[in-house]
């Protein structure tokens, strides 16, 4: 660890107070009923085969608490960044998806974590990456967006700048969870053996995502993931990347990926939805189709998104077997869905 | 550091093997004579208003070294990607750019450098950010792509990754520069000064970028940056990020950015100015003003890019005082310039 850093950066925060103003926001009319919201999220794609109700029941609780947090804030006129970034903590805290208390670990045994918060309005994004003690990691890149002039910290580096923020560094043992122990242990010893198979079968990319289209008409998007189990140190996935797993424009769309994040990488794949919709002025449903379901088919990508517009439309198209995915409007009904009707 | 990490490292790499093949090789006919090929770089955007002629010439001449080395190698039939790693790599050594030898410091006083390089033909892509004893990260970039499943590899992982694959990390004296240390000195004096100016006058982002179009028809996206300068540790720009600072898709066109990296990364940039040319027909030219000259100067955004499309087309539109950028055809005839003519 640096030690020399923290006082450095103390200062220079001193100096370099908030944010650089963003010339853009966007100020379009809103193209819905005053009082009109909307919460959409995802709790990962994969196969859910192995999915006991043990294991899906806690899920779908905590995504109903999450849905219900941020629909009290949009209900109360709140921003669609403060519904994403408290949705995402509770998700966060569950402990029943890939983030923070439920994130994988690597194969260092510990959590590895990215989140990424983006406002349709301005523009303004911030992202963190590859930080091991943090307990809510969507905060902390919300700190990134708001507090300094940069869109994307990693590592050491995000954590020096959560301390000086006073945020608290938690220990490993904060992130112990007994199912991801387990399931380290067990891809540990595989990786032993001689020709294991890479990837278990039944994995789910618990990778979770929070969209909001709130009473003023703006978007906002969050991500936050522990990336895959047994990673390599290091690896940064595409949800903290503004374009591949996270994306808001109130010109065009929000989008929050999951699945296998080198595809969405490779692909630009929240940026390239949000461009049909923008260039080629396609629905929003047939954007995120054209992409998830042939583009990232031809390639074998499997995932899937959550998709939202200003209109209050919305779309959840995924490739593989599921992908929890939930949506609460002004009626304050929520509708949580795992696989295909 | 992380002790036991190697070990595990070289283990999984073995199982991991090489990178997942990409089912999307795009073989559209190349829309040019045969035969043809072109190469383009930048050196960075900025303002040179200080720039003297001792310090603008050893620039230049790298940039030659470098045109040339790529030339030669496309001259021969070899790859776009080979061209640009190449012509990387001399920009890299040169020391006259932020790049490599010629990296900016952080606030702790050492290099952390990114690069990314991307495949125009498969979309494959690799990129590393915030590695400090790296002497060619864009060569790290590469062996990501190509010896990994991952696209991004940040900090120690990254260098765990680069140790495996036998690149011997070099000491911090490795990067050192006279021209940089005088300037983290006098920007640390500066920052202790209530009130100092966050922003020296006549900085250049000196970040380096190259796109190629090979005689095969395919192109190729590399950019590798020391970041700004006193930067804070942990702060990744736009260069390693797909999308945001580079980019490369046969489909649609090349583009390496250099700038304020933030709001190419809010913006997409590279991947918004490709989407331009793929969903509105517009010409390379067109799409890359309409968001460097357009879009980036609403928001203050300074910088610029170089962009080049499968028939040739090369545009290099900036919005700063100067770009320095240079040019190389079939007719191997080197054209360098850094204002507007």
């Amino acid at each position: 660890m640096r030690l020399s850093s923290c006082l450095a950066l103390a200062a220079v925060l001193a100096l370099a107070g908030t944010a650089a103003p963003l010339a853009r926001p966007i100020t379009l009319p809103p193209p819905r009923a005053a009082g009109d919201f909307v919460l959409v999220m995802h709790g990962g794609a994969g196969s859910y085969t192995d999915a006991s109700p043990e294991r899906l029941e806690p899920a779908r609780a905590a995504l109903t608490q999450a849905l219900e947090a941020g629909r009290d804030i949009l209900a109360r006129g709140g921003s669609s960044l403060d519904a994403v970034e408290a949705a995402q903590r509770i998700m966060e805290d569950s402990g029943a998806f890939d983030a923070g208390r439920g994130a994988y670990y690597t194969r260092e045994g510990v959590p590895e974590m990215d989140a990424a918060i983006m406002d349709g309005r301005t523009l303004a994004a911030g992202a963190v990456a590859s930080v091991q003690h943090i307990a809510h990691p969507i905060s902390l890149a919300r700190m990134v967006m708001e507090r300094t002039k940069h869109v994307l910290l990693v590592g050491a580096g995000a954590e020096e700048f959560a301390r000086s923020q006073g945020v608290a560094l938690v220990s490993p043992y904060y992130f112990f969870n007994e199912r991801r122990w387990k399931s380290f242990q067990e891809r540990q010893a595989a990786e032993e053996k001689p020709k294991a198979s890479a990837m278990p079968a039944g994995e789910i990319y618990g990778t979770t995502g929070a969209l909001a289209l709130d009473k003023a008409g703006n978007l906002a998007a969050a991500t936050t993931t522990g990336g895959t189990t047994y990673k390599m140190p290091g690896r940064v996935g595409d949800s903290p990347l503004i374009g591949a797993g996270t994306y808001a424009n109130n010109e065009s769309c929000a989008v929050s990926g999951t699945g296998v994040g080198e595809y969405f990488i490779r692909n630009v794949v929240a940026a390239d939805i949000c461009a049909r919709v923008k260039y080629l002025h396609q629905p929003l449903e047939q954007a995120a189709d054209d992409v998830v379901m042939k583009e990232l088919v031809e390639q074998h990508g499997d995932g899937g998104v959550i998709a939202l517009d200003r209109a209050g439309h919305v779309a959840t198209p995924f490739n593989t077997h599921g992908m929890m995915h939930g949506v609460v409007r002004a009626d304050g009904k929520i509708t949580i869905e795992t696989f295909k009707p």
